[in-house]
């Protein structure tokens, strides 16, 4: 192999550095989530095609990973595919023998017609539905005899252009009828013959299978965290991979809005921990938004009322409008969303003028209420360094929350979309059979959050885990001595390695510089008959000689 | 969906409890991995089929999962699918016509035959090297001339069946060439086409395609660790799965002894840390093994040597023997074995045995020599509760190890393969095209230490960080009281919830018993008005009422 081996589009290897860095996050995330009540759980990296395909919706589809059948994965396509060709030889085949026997004469024309026809009463495409094609070709009989009908008086020569214009025009509408009907080279119709299994798409769709299928294990209300890679097959474009990690804790079981309560103290505890201050977690209700359609008479058009609105940041209040006026939300109603426009000011504030704004809909003053309770029990608990803002034109995700929807976003000043997200959903279940299980939960994006502790600094040093120590190779004899050694610190908790080979020192030096290990232990003849240590500190150049015990110590600092 | 749903056949949904012991077991390994100097990197789940394929035999190509192509994955396919299929169409529609038109004249089958062959140069199968196809079809040409002749007396109906009985001869060998020629509905070959990306089969490849690739950005000797699931297409069977945990610490770029020695502590402090005494850490080498295949005069059937001896455990010296002789070992040969099969007694004893056995051969000099320099040191060193033991039918991997070879066995008393294995390669990154890179690493079973720990009991409480007090839920006044009291329980480091909704008394007790949460707090309104906390030991039965303060410190405790 001549050139340099490389990894897929969309991939990443994680050296030790990101490695520390990203496993520095999930310790913290993790750790909050157990305190929190959260427990772990683990599904299979693929699942069975069928508990995943057609959750995603149509582009969804599409993005899942499929994986390959083991073995001749071909063999149940193989039967169709001839079957299937068999016919589109007979279609080509038609024509060539029709054009090869031109001579303007109708009863030779109709005579091999027939027998063609005949072919397919042989038994030989048995197992494909062939009505459809009888009648395709008892058309295209029909088609010739107008055609050569029409063409009497014409040359051979022209006659024949005839029939080829007949069956290229009849040879597109063949492959509808081939592509669509018989499930063959069709590549999103072949893909149930020859794959069974697919790579997760996400975490919520193989938890909600995990309840269904372990719900007699299962303590309800079930509190659940899951961190676990999944992939998608999106165009591989800047800061989106096509394997990524998901960070999520969901409750299933409760319809409590202690939970939502719960999951801002949650959101607030996390970027705490991380030392992110100033993140806002914006909170919004599904049916908040539901009742504004409903008052503005847009009932039947919410997704497009919520589209439009959620671009409120980003292409401006004119815009907005007109995008409602274009999808025949009435001007109107539109009018009655001034009041939506200017909402500033408090939580509170918010919510008083939504009262005025929404009285007249039942399910939004529902929504209401439940902004109310959870915007005033984190008052009464108040929050570490996180602020809660209520956002009226938030609405991600609108087709899967029925309640509150959850978004935060970075603190002030950093350039960054959101950095975690989520909501309550009615029936997470129910697309496996369970019905009426009640879930909410918030996820984390680990690579955006990744980013921010990058730009801002926020690593602490405590999160790599690099060694410490090294020991310098001299020699055999100097090596024990010096494993003897390394056993006593690796034993007092320090990370410590000996250099494997008696190399130049300098070039040991350098492996230490380079891997930015801080201290460096030197035992030479002289160390060895006095039982002692030369520790070198490589930020600051000094070297001091040391017993096992004041080396401990000194470098454990 | 009616049926519960599932996952696929070989995967595992991992509960909480479980996933608490694996990472239990996932820590102790990474934190003495580190304590060792050894730095975490991750791959990613796919690779390129071409980094893969080739690397683990034709069995393990095959064991490979694959991954299709994203969008219409059978475009290239398709093609070539339609051309060898109009071929099969010839060959069926050349017989049809031969026995429909069968009268017994010479002529016009011969005229049958040249417009049929006549067919394969109109360019309808241009893309394919139609040479083969022609001769192919000449020979049936005169298969068919010389049966005529042969038949020219039978009757019409006879002659027909002769026909037949020449195309269903032919068809056998037709499909030979089709199938292996053309490249299309074959599962093995059509694969190139149809997916370019599969799922890693180890962490080793991989490996050795991440030091190859960031050569530059590596300082050498690299000690890596990675801890990450892999699969393979199995057939699933107790105790062996699709898709599970590897975790491996190599170091490449050194050929240096040392670091068999640090291996051998490296699986001693593991094991000793999680509380597993008394593994053997069985060591051999690829150069005694190739020494003894030298002394009796088996050089060139190393593999076959080494893998009958390995077999001596399970099947006994006789049997060994005699499927030496089977694979041609000369009886004389055998004869030399006899110290082997006799080895016993320590380390150094066998050593001594050894060195008169090896005495001739270079090679095997060599190997005895490692295996002492790697003993003296370990016997200075010491082990804190792991046995090493000198195993000369030790092969495992043999075609892949070029020095030291180990394999952990768990303690005496439990039934269970090897818990743990490596050895020695003296050409890792070679298939990457970067020579002469040495490495050499060990890695840990982590399914089989799951199940080794838990039937010996060896799990600790703490290992299951499950949730330590359960509120119990009167109501929303009493709810955020607790809250407010979880909180500062919460930033103490104890696990705590509150029950979400303020359900009947005995379903909350139920849900504390049921999930094993060892203390439970009831706050009503008496508690409420004096500030107070009545904690109960779900153990025991005890109640005590308790401040905040005092709660958390009984409950840390």
């Amino acid at each position: 192999m001549a050139q340099k081996p490389s990894i897929p589009k969309g991939t990443r290897d994680f050296s030790p550095e990101q490695v520390f860095k990203r496993n520095y996050i999930f310790n913290i995330i993790k750790d909050s989530f157990e305190r929190f009540g959260f427990q772990p759980i683990e599904t299979p990296s693929f699942e069975k095609s069928e508990t995943l395909m057609g959750k995603y919706g149509e582009e969804g589809d599409r993005l899942i990973f499929k994986i390959l059948n083991s073995g001749d994965y071909f063999k149940d396509v193989r039967a169709d595919i001839v079957d299937a060709t068999i016919i589109h030889i007979a279609f080509i085949d038609l024509f060539e023998t029709l054009i090869d026997k031109c001579n303007n004469n109708l009863k030779d024309y109709e005579g091999i017609l027939d027998v063609k026809l005949n072919f397919f009463h042989l038994g030989e495409i048995s197992e494909i539905e062939s009505e459809l094609l009888q009648d395709f070709f008892l058309g295209i009989k029909n088609d010739f005899i107008t055609l050569f009908e029409e063409n009497k008086d014409l040359s051979e020569e022209e006659s024949k252009e005839n029939i080829i214009k007949l069956r290229d025009n009849k040879f597109v509408s063949f492959f509808g009828i081939y592509m669509n009907e018989f499930d063959t080279l069709n590549s999103s119709k072949a893909i149930k013959k020859i794959s069974e299994k697919a790579l997760r798409y996400d975490l919520t769709v193989p938890f909600a299978r995990y309840v269904v299928q372990h719900q007699n294990e299962i303590e309800f209300p079930f509190k659940r965290y899951q961190i676990q890679p999944v992939w998608r097959a999106d165009r591989p474009q800047k800061g989106r991979f096509r394997e990524f990690f998901q960070c999520d804790a969901d409750v299933v079981g409760s319809k409590s809005l202690w939970q939502e309560v719960e999951f801002v103290q949650l959101y607030d505890t996390v970027f705490s921990n991380l030392g992110l201050n100033g993140v806002t977690i914006k909170i919004n209700n599904r049916k908040i938004l539901s009742g504004i359609a409903e008052v503005i008479g847009a009932k039947d058009k919410l997704i497009d009322f919520t589209v439009a609105l959620d671009k409120l940041d980003k292409i401006g209040e004119e815009k907005v409008k007109e995008e409602m006026l274009g999808k025949g939300i009435p001007q109107e109603g539109i009018n009655k969303l001034q009041p939506l426009f200017n909402l500033k000011g408090s939580f509170e504030e918010q919510i008083e003028e939504l009262k005025s704004i929404l009285s007249t809909s039942e399910e939004g003053v529902k929504g209401i209420e439940e902004l109310e309770f959870i915007d005033k029990a984190i008052n009464s608990l108040e929050l570490k360094s996180a602020k809660l803002q209520l956002d009226v034109t938030l609405a991600r995700g609108l087709n899967y929350y029925t309640g509150a929807i959850f978004e935060v976003s970075a603190p002030e000043g950093v350039s960054m979309g959101s950095i975690g997200g989520g909501g309550r959903y009615d029936d997470l279940t129910g697309i496996f059979g369970m019905k009426d299980v009640s879930g909410v939960g918030i996820s984390f994006g680990l690579d955006r959050i990744y980013l921010v502790l990058e730009e801002l600094g926020l690593f602490p040093k405590a999160a790599m885990k690099n060694t410490k120590v090294l020991f310098i190779n001299f020699g055999d004899k100097e090596a024990l001595f010096c494993l003897k050694a390394i056993k006593q610190l690796r034993e007092s908790g320090i990370k410590a390695e000996l250099y494997p080979d008696n190399a130049k020192m300098k070039k040991q030096m350098n492996y230490a510089n380079k891997r930015k290990i801080p201290f460096v232990v030197l035992v030479g003849e002289e160390e060895l008959n006095n039982d002692e240590f030369t520790l070198k500190n490589m930020a600051t150049g000094e070297q001091e000689k040391l017993t096992l015990n004041s080396l401990i110590s000194t470098v454990k600092k």
